[in-house]
């Protein structure tokens, strides 16, 4: 089989104003970037047109095997495309930074894929860049404030907002910065976040529109003075030219799926220090084009589709009317305790002993209130007794199962779990949060503890303790808490695979992100500025005198 | 009158694919970013065409006052046009940095600007943006390289390269990172530059075509190793992955005058450590559509024309037809020692005293053996009497002089001195570089010191002399020399305005740019990365909900 780029670079785009016309859509709405992407205009979310349904595609615990959630989502809304239903496909951005370590892009894979292929892993149409340009204004005018005279009385000891790049760069985890002198600023301890963990992309995410954009960037808390008092993005003077760095980035990006089939991408937060899904506004906007829209979130369903659902969907007003639960054979036997060369090799039992992850996942789901469904992810390794494991596991737990053949098919191989889909769709499902936002931070992280990962206790460190307490003291306690932990387990320590329960989980620190509109709540460790492998992809990354791209994966 | 942005934000614009219809281009030679911007496939920089006639625009040594290099350039490429010469524009782009500081955007000004003046200033199509992300990826890859094991034995006290940003951000200018321990980098002294700044720009700007640039950025040294030798990024494996990076910015971008006519901004970086004017490969690929072509270089001409001629003229086989130095009466009087709240009232005799400056700019690019014209930027203060010292000066140089009234009255202000530019352009003109390539590096630098600056000696620091000497010893002998000193006299003490002589050249610093393909020769201290003011710009930016931007300057 060819490898992704290769099939992503043999395919014969239509030109995206084609695409959109599909969508209905043509002139000043549209905003080409090169004949293969373009921006819509943001505000088609606020159409007063009826809303196509929700289907949100989310995982197991994640595993050194890969669950091809992005690839499922692709094949699907292929899948529906062609069974007539008329789908948008919903995506996060990649980030540039791993494309250049060891994770490679990010637009599904095989035969279900989102073109043009390299542009959206390099760049696409800069709207990270612009992410990341507001982040760093902001940083610059705090410490200019400082400089200039500290109008504003801040502590540079209580700076929390750190400068950001789209690049996995170890060596800027942790600096000292300030350094050479008077004219040359404060010297003080800092760090820089890769750009997808800052809190503007959070923000980004989930503006409703303009206004709504700058309020929540005037809200963002950077740094509190020396009384102990929070200074925000707004009273720095920041929140306006932060927007107009924006304001071009907030309209969504349409490109195309191998099927010609519309697609958007468009932001893409941390889904552990945030909410780890594409912007509120993309969802909307597609909801107001098509009859249906399939959508993912970041990580397993314990992270991703519990924020998905708590935070993003309780804010926006969506009502995902099912999801999709996505599971491998590979990734139930690693979860089952087989180790990554052996998860080729035939083994129902191991299948059987992860399958506990995904019954927990399924389960927790169904606690939401909404239909769910099982999609196996083929790989050619699978075996027909391992895959019944996994077909009695749902049958057990009342939901459905389907295979999904699109990496090897495209569409064609996802007719199976569309129709499955479409059998259990139910739009009038409303969504049961995990909390109300009324009950105190303690009780809200202790109910996604206990009713999510299954914990027995909550613990806090002191400065975790302590910061809850400040915070609910600045009239912050009414926010939901978004839980940053290892996406690899239900509890806080990566090794407990499978579906461990009576834990203890660890809240190790908390942060606040007021624009965004969360309390982050750090259990374990939790790194926001990647590094480079020993051989990073970028040493494979090449383009020839044609412009052609090779070493993209 | 209105401010700029007023202007330019009531502008019709025509759509771009019409701006480039006229220049007889459509289809996949133009790949629209929106509807008013698009990028040219560079490759037409290599049509096998006659080529049209290159106008360069270069100023007396900068002042408070203003010269209005960039509003000359736009008016004249604007009244070539309405006298019926197919005329196109090639100019610098913006760095987002000073937008948000004190200088506001720069795209020209009044009634001669190039439009959409926002996205011109605000990231306009991702470029410099890219060119960070190139610069970034590098520093990532090197201290990685030493992360892991160190292979070639680089070291960490000789790293040359730095990370950069488009942001004035004087925090960042010295810095220490890699702490925090073992998996976290390798603690050392490090810093930031503006991405203006980098070396990546210079290369980017140089390069010819993107075989050419990949091997640019492949000779880029970065570091030396523990016994001297220099580490190239080639060496390191990023030249691909860089060049991938910059594959989409290489494309020259097409924007329109304030009349419609069509302009060239692509690449800009800074005028003393590196060349200061846009790519070569938008000056010749202009030059392939347009029987004229209007450019304009850095500060003054003792840097920006120097470097213009004896850098990206020698290396891109470029000869310009005519030079248009432009002055401000304004500008003058401030040569002539009147402080800046006093430059309204009239004061001949202070133009008299200040007209030393200008007269020295002209006798230098008739050093060149080029013909030149002086264009007297407009202002509403200026006197007849004023004037008639300048056209004085001028007469008795033999150059003829215009007046510019562009910024009040667009192209018909500029017929002037259209005419004046046709009347003396040459098209057999051969440059007569400052020096030649063979010449050992310090006769290179006594030559531009001696000829341009009128220099008496040249000092060196022992630092400096030791590492011309190694550079010569490693090969770098043959390359230009690029001085970087400040713009505000021909010495390198800012102070010394008019046109001081007999002074020495104190180089303190020698810095190698192998991938541009000069030696950098830092005279005085020379800031690569700003600082914000006490009121920044950004202060007054915003957006409101309509998305139009206001504060933008």
């Amino acid at each position: 089989m060819l490898s992704d780029i290769e099939i992503a670079q043999a395919a014969e785009m239509k030109p995206i104003t084609e695409i959109a016309a599909k969508l209905g859509l043509q002139g000043e709405d549209v905003i080409p970037y090169g004949h293969y992407k373009a921006k819509l205009n943001h505000k088609l979310a606020k159409a007063d047109k009826p809303e196509g349904k929700l289907i949100l595609v989310t995982a197991i615990s994640p595993t050194p095997a890969g669950e091809g959630k992005t690839t499922t989502s692709v094949g699907l809304a292929d899948a529906m495309n062609a069974l007539g239903k008329k789908t948008m496909l919903c995506l996060r951005e990649p980030s540039l930074g791993p494309v250049f370590g060891i994770k490679g892009g990010a637009a599904g894979g095989g035969y279900a894929q989102v073109v043009p292929m390299e542009d959206i892993n390099l760049h696409f149409t800069g709207d990270i860049h612009a992410i990341g340009a507001a982040n760093n204004l902001l940083a610059a005018m705090i410490d200019n404030s400082i400089q200039q005279g500290n109008p504003l009385n801040i502590d540079p000891r209580r700076i929390t907002w750190k400068r950001c790049m789209d690049m996995n760069d170890r060596q800027l985890r942790f600096i000292v910065d300030g350094l050479g002198g008077k004219v040359n600023g404060t010297p003080r301890e800092d760090g820089f976040d890769i750009t997808v963990a800052s809190e503007v992309m959070a923000v980004f995410c989930l503006a409703t529109d303009l206004e709504d954009l700058k309020a929540r960037l005037s809200r963002i808390v950077c740094a509190y003075t020396y009384d102990g008092q929070p200074v925000t993005a707004g009273q720095i003077g920041a929140a306006g030219a932060m927007t107009a760095l924006l304001k071009d980035a907030l309209d969504p990006n349409l490109v195309q799926t191998l099927e010609h089939n519309p697609a958007i991408i468009h932001g893409g937060p941390f889904a552990n220090i945030a909410h780890g899904c594409n912007s509120a506004i993309a969802t909307r906007l597609s909801l107001k084009l098509a009859d249906y829209v399939v959508t993912e979130a970041g990580f397993g369903a314990d992270l991703g589709a519990e924020k998905f659902l708590d935070i993003k969907c309780r804010y926006a007003g969506l009502h995902p009317a099912a999801v999709v639960l996505v599971a491998t054979v590979r990734a139930l036997k690693s979860h089952g305790g087989v180790a990554k060369p052996d998860l080729g090799k035939p083994n129902a039992e191991a299948v059987r002993a992860g399958s506990v992850n995904l019954a927990r996942h399924i389960e927790n789901l169904q606690g939401f209130g909404l239909p769910v469904c099982v999609a196996i992810n083929a790989f050619p390794t699978d075996t027909a007794e391992e895959m019944d494991v996994i077909y009695d596991v749902c049958n057990k737990a009342g939901v459905p199962c389907a295979l999904s053949e699109v990496f090897a098919k495209g569409g064609e191989g996802g007719k199976a779990l569309a129709e499955t889909v479409l059998s259990i769709l139910d739009d009038g499902a409303e969504v049961q949060y995990t909390y109300e936002l009324d009950a105190p931070l303690t009780d809200k992280i202790e109910a996604v503890a206990t009713k999510i990962y299954r914990a027995g206790r909550v613990s806090y460190t002191a400065a975790a303790k302590k910061t809850l307490d400040e915070l609910t003291a600045l009239g912050y306690g009414k926010l939901p808490v978004c839980i940053a932990k290892t996406q690899y387990s239900f509890s806080d320590n990566a090794k407990l695979t499978g579906a461990p329960e009576g834990h203890t989980l660890n809240v190790r620190e908390v942060r606040l992100s007021a624009g965004a509109g969360f309390v982050v709540v750090v259990c374990g460790s939790i790194m926001t500025m990647p590094g480079l492998p020993k051989h990073p992809a970028a040493m494979d990354i090449d383009v020839d005198v044609h412009g052609k791209i090779t070493g993209l994966f």
